[in-house]
Order: C-alpha cells, then sequence, then structure tokens
C-alpha cells in the first residue's frame, strides 16, 4: 500500500481523484474527494462533508482548505468511515 | 464541478464574484462576495455579514480578511446558506 | 463599492483617511482613521477607540497596530457603528 | 498628528523619547519611554513599568521586550495614564 | 543505539520502515511503520493507529502527518507499547 | 542608563555577565546571568534559577533558552528582586 | 561552568553525550543523553524519559524532539534531577 512513497507528497499525489479523511487542529474532521493541493498542504476538496463526534454536521460542497489548520490526512479512513 | 483545479488557488480564482463562505479558526464565519485575494490568502469580500452559531451577528460590508486566521473556504455552503 | 479593487491591499489603499473597524484575535475591537498600513498589515490608526462588547473601553490616539493580531478590517462597519 | 507618518514604524520613529504604552497578548500593559526598535517590532523601554488591571504590577526599568508578544502601541494613552 | 546520528533528521532515516511512536501537540498520538519523512517534518506512517489514553482510539492506516503538530518521535516506544 | 542603545539588541550586549529577568509565555520567569544571545533571542543564562509566583521554584543551573517563549527581559528587575 | 560559550548554541555543543533537561511548552519535561541537535534545536536524546509533575511517566528511549516545543534545556538539571 506505501508503494512508490518516497516523499510525504507522494502520498498525496497518489490519492488525487480519491476520498480521504482530513483531521483539523479543532476537532472537526473533513472527509472529500481530493481534487488538489500544494507544498503548504492547502487542499481542494470535493463534496466535502463536515464531521464533529462522528456525526455528519454539514455539507460543505467543494472547498479550499488551509493547511495550517491539518493534523493528518487518511485515505484509508475515509473509506472505513462510510 | 471541480473542473479546471489543478491547484488550490484555482478554485479561489473560479470563484471571483460569486459568494463564498469563510470559516475562521474562532467560531466565525464570514459570507459574502469574493472580490479578491492574494497567496498569504488574505481576502476582500463585499457585502460581508458575519455569523456565529448559524445567526446574522452583523453586516461588516466590504471587508478585508487576514489569511492565517482561516480554515476553509466554501463556495457552495454560501449559496446553500441563503 | 468594490471597484478597482484587484488585490487585498487595494482596500486598504482605498481606505486611507477613512474610519475603519479592525477585529482582533482576541474580542478587542478598534476604530479609527487609517493613516498607513505595510505588507504585514501593520495598521496605524488616529483617534483610535478600543471597543469591547459595543461599548467603548478607552481612547487610546495614534496607535500602531501589529498585523498578526488582527482578524478583519471592515471600513463601512466603522461608519455604521457611529 | 498623524502628520508625517507613511509608513508605520514612522509613528515609532516619532515617538522615541517619548512615553508609549505597549499592549501586550497576555493582558499585560507595559508603560515606558521609547529607547529603540527594530523591523521585528523588538523594543526597548526604559523606566518600564508593568500594569495588569489598571494597578501598577511593578517597575521592571529598562527591559527589551520581543515584538511578537505586542498587540498595539500607543504614544498617546502613556500620556493620558499619568 | 544512537550510532551514526549526527544530525536530528539522521534518526529518522534509520527508522524507515520501522514503528515509530510519534506525539502530537494535543494528546493525540500515532503509531505506525514510517514510510517517508521530510525537512519539515511531515511524515507519512503505514498502518497508523491513533491512541489517546493509552487506548486504542482508531485504525488510520496509509496516513500523511503535518510536521508542525509533532512535539516528539520515539522508535522504541512503539515497539514497547506491543 | 540607556546610553548607548540604538538598536534593541544593544541592551542585551550591554547586559552580558550580568543579572537578568526573563519574562516568559507561561507565568515562568527566570533568573540568571547573561553569557550569550543571538538574532532569534535565544538565550545562554549561567545560575539560572526557575521563579513562580515570586518564589524560587528550582535552580536550573547552565541553561539554554529558546527565544520565542520570552516576553521580556529586564536586568534592572534582577537586580532588584534579590 | 559557562566558559567557551559564545554563542547559545556552543552550550548545546558542550553538552553532546551529556544528559540534559528539556523543558517543554505543554508541561512536560524529559531527561536524556543529548546525541544531537540542529539550528532548529530540533534534538535527538538516548535512554529518554518522559517526566511529569516531578514523576517518571514513561521511558521512551532514543527520541527525536521538535525544537518549536521547546522552553528550555539544562544540562545542569538533569544531574541534579537523579
Amino acid at each position: 500500500m506505501a508503494n512508490g512513497i518516497e516523499r510525504p507528497l507522494d502520498l498525496l499525489n497518489q490519492s488525487k481523484g480519491k476520498e480521504i479523511l482530513v483531521q483539523l487542529k479543532s476537532d472537526r474532521q473533513l472527509v472529500g474527494t481530493l481534487v488538489a493541493f500544494d507544498i503548504h498542504i492547502n487542499v481542494v476538496l470535493d463534496n466535502a462533508k463536515e464531521i464533529q463526534n462522528n456525526e455528519l454536521k454539514r455539507n460543505i460542497g467543494l472547498t479550499f482548505l488551509r493547511g495550517d489548520t491539518i493534523v493528518f490526512i487518511s485515505p484509508a479512513s475515509a473509506v472505513s468511515n462510510k
């Protein structure tokens, strides 16, 4: 699963077009399809959903997310959360 | 909807002149028309409204917003909030 | 109202000599006449007033404000607050 | 009073040798004579007094103050506080 | 055990392919196999598990972790935690 | 006392070999003899004492202090604290 | 004891191979043998122990510590803590 990942950003590159879970510094989590990212880990998600305490809080659609609020990004968790 | 977005800032470019929702690090949210932005994600909104706990707190009109207080920017959410 | 604003700092340039409202990261707000600013969004206000919970806390006159404590700057709000 | 201020640091230059009030990010305030500053807004005050809740907490004399803890600097407030 | 470590990043290099414990600024801990890291200490873990109060909170699989949320990384602790 | 101080770091240069009080962002204070500093305001103190609520908490001897935790440095206060 | 220290990092250089106490921004303390450090004050400790409220919390062995979580580093305190 970790094949071909030499630098951390390689994982984000492999995850384009796939659902990812993004854990923010506050207790917010976002789930959505990774559309784009840059070296600051700014991210665009499509069909993004905001989740708090394991419950859907709201649908926020196509969303730009600033990198400095992100703790971790987990592609597999988005799948297992469905 | 995510057509033509290769880098995160492309979404902001597509959103100029449209209503966006801006989630800040505190629980503040601003809704307004995106007028301009820069690489620091400093943003100018027109007809901006400050929202707390899903209620309109105040109209703040044409407003300059510093990028480092922003968590995410969602163009679709502004529409669905109306 | 948003005429001629191509970059966020254009709004600050248009607001020189006018009253602005500055929302800080704490719950402090300052209202005053914009005298000068720089790219760090350091700001000088004249006749600045500190406001907490919609009440005048104190007059602080000509004041230098560090940019990294600022959330947003709203020229229109200063007028409507009078 | 705002004469000759084109950039924010001009106000600090005009205030050398005068008493200023420095509001810090915590609720601390310092009052003292501005001796020197640099572009990081690091500041040296002479005869500095630390004030909390409008009461003198202690005299700290000649003091070096790191810029990133400063919210605002107000020369006029130091005078009116006497 | 500390053989061959001249710079801090040498320890991370030696730990590739091994289980590590990552302590985050919040009380979160992650345990997983170190796949990749960069100079910002951004990290990719495989088979990552999130742990709170010494209990498994969830499996998050292959995970990208932003460096600025990390307090320390301990390869030995991951082993002793099993 | 403020003679010869043109830039903030000049005060630290004059204070080498003297006792200084260092106020940290938490309520911690350190008192000790200034041995060395750099442009990040990283500091080495000798015979450092940690003080909380005006009471000696512990002697920590020769100590390296990271600049970004410092609020202010006051040479005179260390003397008057004796 | 402060002989030969002209810049703050000289103290860390002298402390290689010795036990040091590292105070973190949270109330965590680590004690361990200094193996390596860099200009960001990232540090590798060997035989590191995590201490909270003066009690051993856990042994974490060879550990990479990110510099921006460090308040101070005291070589002497590690000795006196034994």
